[in-house]
C-alpha cells in the first residue's frame, strides 16, 4: 500500500462527514483496457499532428497562422465525430517578430544564431552595439550594482543538463522569463541569455520574457548554446567583448483569437465532462510539433476513440485546443474565467504540454475518496510503463487556471530528456516525434479519460477546492 | 600473419631486383612509444583549435577570414617552434554568399531551412518561383525526360544514414556535386537538394556543386532534413507543389590565396619529408572545427610535439594548411603541381580531414618492402584502437593529388558516425570536438609520423610509384 502524501491526509481527515468511494465499474475497466490496446496501433493521432504541422506549419498566437489553424482544429474536430464544436474568445496583447541579427564585434567578428524573446521591443534600426557583461546565474545578476550593468549588454549563461523529468527547466526559464525586467531596471541596454535548451546546436530558443506593466524594457533575446560558448571563450581572453543586437520585433495591438472546445457529449451525465487537450499556438522557429501540436493530436485522438465506441460514454468528453499558451496562458486563463461557475462539473482534467515521449508518470490532486479509482486506472496504465508519483497534478499549463479554481486534475509526466533540445526552437518539428511513443500517449490518456467519463463517483471537484493541498 | 592485397602482391612480383627492407630502428619505436603516450595527455591541440574557431571562426575560401587564418596560421606556425614558414599562392574562382531563403509557396505556406551551395549562381532579384518535381536518386534524375523538368524546380531527395565509416556520403556528395548540372542539361530552373547529412536538425548542409566548363548553370541549394521531409509530406498529397527559391550568391572573380607550409627541418635528411596537415578553409555557416580545423590543429600539434624532442628528427617534419579544399582541392592541387619534382622526397603522408573522432583504421599505399615498417607502426598504433585496413591510403584530399605523382600514403579513418551530422552545416563548431578522442589523434599522427622520420629506408614513394596499385 501507498503512503499518502501529508497534504491528502490532512484534507482527509478535514473531510466533513463520511464521503462516499469513487469507484470504476468493471465494464469500464474493461472497455479501458480495450481503448488503451487499441490506441497503442492506432495512427491517428500521429496523421492529425502530420496534417498540422505540414499544412499549417509555424502557429504564432495572433499570427495570419493562428486563424488558420483555428479553421483546420474546427474542421478536424467535426470530422473526427465531435457533435459540438465551437470557439471561445480570447483577447491578448499581439508580438511579431520581423528580423533578427546579432554578432560579436570585438574582439573576435563572429555572427552569432539569435532569436528574439515574445514580448521583447525591438532594437533601434541600426541595432544596440554595447559591451557585454556576464552573470552565471539569475541571483548573481539580482546581485549586481548598477554601475557595472548601465548601458551594457547583460549576458546570462547558465548551463541546462538533460533529466528524465525537465528540471533543468528550472534553471533557464526564469532567467528567460525574469531575467531582462531585471536587467532592465540595473539601466542595461540590452539582455542576452544562453539559450534555455539542452542541446549543442545554432538553433537558439525563444520563448517569452515577462515585464512590469509600467517598468522598462529592453531588447531581449536567446543565443544558441554553441553560440554561447563562443562569447564565453572571448571574455575567457580578458579583453573586452562587444556585442551587436540587431532585433525588428515588438508589440502590434490586441488580438482576440480563441480556444476552440469540442465535445464528444456524455449520455448519462452530459453537464459533467472530463476534460483535455493541448494548446493550438506554437512559437514561430519550428513547426511546433512536440509544443504543442503533439497535445492537441492527443485530445482529438482520444476524443474521437471515444465517440467512436458503439456506447456514448456517461459523461462529456471535452477537447481544448488552447489559445497563446506561450506568451502567458491566455488561452487557460479565459477557459477558467467563462467556466470557473461550472467548476464542479469538471469533474477531471489534464493536458498534455511536454512533448509526446513515452508517459512515465501520473501525479493526481484528487479528493482523498477518489484515490481508489485512480488505483484502478493505475492498475491499467502500470503496463504502459506509467508509475504513480506521489506529488501533485495540476493538470497541466492551461488546466492549471481552473484546476486553481477547484478542477481535480492529473499531470501525466513525459519523459523529458530530449524536450528541451528542441523546445521553442526552428527545431520543434515533426521528425522530432516518434509515432510509437505519441500512441503510448494516447493509450494513456484515453484509459483515464474513459475510466473518469464511467466513473461511479466524482474525484472531488469543487469551488476553491484544492486550495489548502497546494499551499 | 595477414594477406597482402592483389595490387601489393603484384608489385612484389614485378619489383626489380631484391630491395632492402624499410626499417625503424628501435629507439625510434621507444622514443614513438613516449610520444604517442604524451599526445594522450597534451591538450596543445585542443587549445590550437579553440584559437582558430575563436579568433578567426568561419574561413570561406577567399573571404577577408581567409587572409585572417593565413596569418593566423602563420603566427602559430612560427610560435610551436617550427624553424621554417612559408606560403605558396594558390589561385581560384572566388565565390560568395550573401544571402538566401526559401519557402513552399503551395499547396500550403511554409518557410524552409535552405544554404545555396557553392558554385550557385544567384536567382533573379525576386527568387525564382517554379513547380517542384522530385526524384529520389540521381540515376532516376539521369533518367528524366526533359519535357517532365523544364522549368520546374528539381527537387532530389535521398536520405543518409549515419555508418562508422561514413560510406552514405557516397550517396548525398554526388547529387550534391553532379545533381545541379545535370538538372540544368535538362531545362530546369534550379535544383534543390536534401542536405547530404545524416541528420535531422533544421541546419542545412552546403558544399561544393561542380559545372561543365561551358554548361548551363542554375541556382542551386539544399534544404535540411527535416525541410525535406515536409516537402515530401506535401508532394504526398498529390497537389502541386510550388517551391520559391532566392539567393543571393555567386561568382566574384579571381582570388590568390595560399598554402601556408612549416617544417620542422630534418637533421640527417633535411630534403626528406614526412608530410601532414589539413585545409584551413572551411564553409561559412560554422566555424570550421570537425571540417577541417581539427586537421590543422593536430598537424600543427605533431609538429610542434617533434619539435620540443632533444634531438631533431632525421627527416624533416612538413605540416601544410592548405587553401581552399572545399570548392575543389585547389590548395591540394597547387601542392602537387609545385612539388611533383621532389615526389620521391615526399617519404610518406598524410592529411586528417575527417573530423576527430577516435580513428580506428590506418590503411596504406607504400611498396611491399615498407609493409614489415608499416607493421611496426602498427604496434604502436593499436593499443590506441587502430586496426590495419587492407583498402589502399590515398593520403587523404589534400594530399590525394601528390599521391597520384607518387608518393606513399596513409589513410587514417576517423569514426564518421557523427560526422556527417554536422558536415557543412552552422553546427561545426568547438562543441563538436571531444578533447579526448582529438588527442587520441594526436596520438596516432604523432606516432606513424616521427617513425616515418626515422625509418631506415623508404615507404616507396617515386615518380608514377602507385599507378599500377590503383588502375
Amino acid at each position: 500500500m501507498r503512503a499518502l502524501p501529508c497534504a491528502l491526509l490532512a484534507l482527509l481527515s478535514t473531510a466533513a462527514g463520511a464521503a462516499s468511494i469513487t469507484t470504476i465499474p468493471d465494464e469500464a475497466v474493461t472497455q479501458a483496457i480495450a481503448l488503451r490496446d487499441a490506441a497503442l496501433k492506432d495512427k491517428q493521432a500521429y496523421e492529425i499532428l502530420e496534417s498540422l504541422t505540414t499544412e499549417i506549419g509555424p502557429r504564432l498566437a495572433g499570427s495570419e497562422n493562428d486563424q488558420k489553424a483555428r479553421d483546420w482544429a474546427v474542421a478536424r474536430f467535426k470530422a473526427l465525430g465531435f457533435d459540438k464544436v465551437w470557439s471561445e474568445p480570447v483577447t491578448y496583447p499581439k508580438w511579431v517578430r520581423r528580423s533578427e541579427s546579432a554578432a560579436l564585434v570585438s574582439p573576435f567578428a563572429q555572427k552569432l544564431a539569435v532569436t528574439a524573446l515574445g514580448y521583447s521591443p525591438g532594437t533601434p534600426k541600426g541595432g544596440i552595439t554595447a559591451p557585454l557583461v556576464m552573470f552565471n546565474s539569475l541571483d548573481a545578476l539580482k546581485a549586481a550594482r548598477p554601475e557595472d550593468v548601465k548601458g551594457k549588454i547583460v549576458f546570462v549563461s547558465a548551463r541546462m543538463q538533460a533529466h528524465k523529468d525537465g528540471h533543468d527547466y528550472g534553471i533557464g526559464s526564469p532567467i528567460r522569463s525574469r531575467g531582462p525586467a531585471i536587467a532592465a531596471e540595473l539601466g542595461a541596454a540590452a539582455f542576452v541569455l544562453r539559450s534555455a535548451g539542452t542541446d549543442s546546436h545554432r538553433l537558439p530558443h525563444t520563448g517569452v520574457t515577462s515585464w512590469k506593466p509600467d517598468g522598462k524594457r529592453i531588447p531581449a533575446a536567446a543565443v544558441s548554446n554553441p553560440d554561447a560558448d563562443l562569447i564565453e571563450q572571448a571574455l575567457r581572453r580578458g579583453q573586452p567583448v562587444q556585442l551587436k543586437l540587431q532585433l525588428d520585433c515588438g508589440m502590434d495591438g490586441e488580438y482576440t483569437g480563441a480556444n476552440v472546445i469540442a465535445d464528444i457529449t456524455g449520455s448519462e451525465k452530459p453537464d459533467e465532462v472530463v476534460i483535455l487537450g493541448g494548446h493550438l499556438d506554437s512559437w514561430d522557429l519550428g513547426t511546433g510539433a512536440i509544443d504543442d501540436g503533439a497535445g492537441v493530436a492527443i485530445g482529438m485522438s482520444v476524443g474521437a476513440m471515444i465517440g467512436r465506441l458503439p456506447q456514448a460514454p456517461k459523461r462529456t468528453i471535452r477537447v481544448v485546443a488552447f489559445a497563446n499558451e506561450e506568451a502567458g496562458l491566455y488561452g487557460g486563463k479565459a477557459y477558467a474565467a467563462a467556466h470557473k461557475h461550472e467548476v464542479a462539473q469538471h469533474i477531471l482534467g489534464s493536458e498534455s504540454d511536454f512533448g509526446s515521449d513515452r508517459i512515465w508518470r501520473l501525479q493526481a490532486s484528487v479528493k482523498p475518496e477518489a484515490l481508489p479509482a485512480i488505483d484502478r486506472m493505475m492498475q491499467v496504465l502500470a503496463p504502459l510503463g506509467v508509475e504513480r508519483g506521489m506529488g501533485r497534478g495540476n493538470g497541466g499549463p492551461d488546466l492549471s487556471p481552473i484546476h486553481a479554481e477547484g478542477m481535480a486534475a492529473l499531470s501525466l509526466t513525459n519523459d523529458g530528456t530530449r524536450y528541451f533540445d528542441y523546445h521553442h526552437t526552428a527545431d520543434d518539428t515533426l521528425d522530432k516525434v516518434d509515432p510509437e511513443q505519441l500512441a503510448q500517449n494516447v493509450a494513456v490518456y484515453v484509459t483515464w479519460a474513459y475510466m473518469a467519463a464511467q466513473a461511479d463517483g466524482d474525484f472531488g471537484s469543487a469551488p476553491g477546492a484544492f486550495k489548502q493541498a497546494e499551499e
